[in-house]
């Protein structure tokens, strides 16, 4: 079985797609991040919340074993906490990432308790999850009439 | 360095983002799925066919090593029509992914004669270029009131 991605690259795979993803929180104005909607979806803040309750509580999960429930709920009422929440979930991959094991990538985890996948299916998930709902956020900018950031950007 | 994922695992990644947007081709209205838009963006459609004109002309010029120009015109003009090509392509995917080589991946080309970067990575661009533009799918489904399928299924 020929294997086409490291874990090194991987990660960078996911950063550059987290690059992205804050310069979609940035084009929003402060107001509409938290606020407006389309067809009675979730304001991009809370897209970004659920993104940053996955990542590195999912990764810890992942790197310790230690099982916890999924927590979107975060304290954050402004463009500028939620970039800086952002920004320390950066670090904290970046300092998770090298524990996780080669074998540990094959293994079967309950990620937040419930939901059953091997731990590289989790990852490949969290990376997918974020594209998806990062696509919402450039429907909800061009509904706005805001240019957003190039998609090949990273 | 430590590889995470495999060839067939990477095509299975791809062909199940591929379902789950053929769900989502599925779930359009006929009329909707050629005219409905917002703030400017493309009909989910000329998408769809942004996906069909990448994937099987690229992996492709990947197997073969020829370069053509992206072309995404096509002569589509039935949601029936674009479910038969999308299908079509399901099975030039799956012909041509077991003729990508091991040492291929790693090399660098010029995809479409203007996109230049390594096999692997041109690869995972034409998957989270499918993801991101289904996600835009998703907020025009919940615009005209119609629920998505779940993201997870694949």
């Amino acid at each position: 079985m020929s294997e086409v991605i490291s874990s090194a690259a991987l990660l960078e795979v996911w950063q550059g797609n987290r690059r992205l993803t804050r310069r979609v929180i940035e084009a929003f104005p402060e107001k509409d991040l938290f606020e407006f909607s389309i067809g009675g979806m979730r304001p991009f803040a809370d897209l970004a919340k659920e993104l940053l309750g996955i990542a590195v509580p999912g990764l810890t999960e992942i790197v310790d074993g230690d099982t916890r429930p999924l927590s979107e709920d975060m304290n954050v009422h402004s463009k500028a906490e939620l970039l800086q929440l952002w920004d320390e979930a950066t670090e904290g991959i970046n300092a998770l990432w090298p524990r996780i094991t080669p074998e540990r990538f094959s293994e079967r985890i309950a990620l937040f308790g419930q939901y059953e996948n091997s731990v590289i299916d989790s990852i490949l998930y969290f990376i997918e999850n974020e594209i998806h709902h990062r696509g919402q956020g450039y429907v909800y900018l061009r509904a706005l009439g805001i240019q957003p950031p190039f998609f090949w950007e990273r």
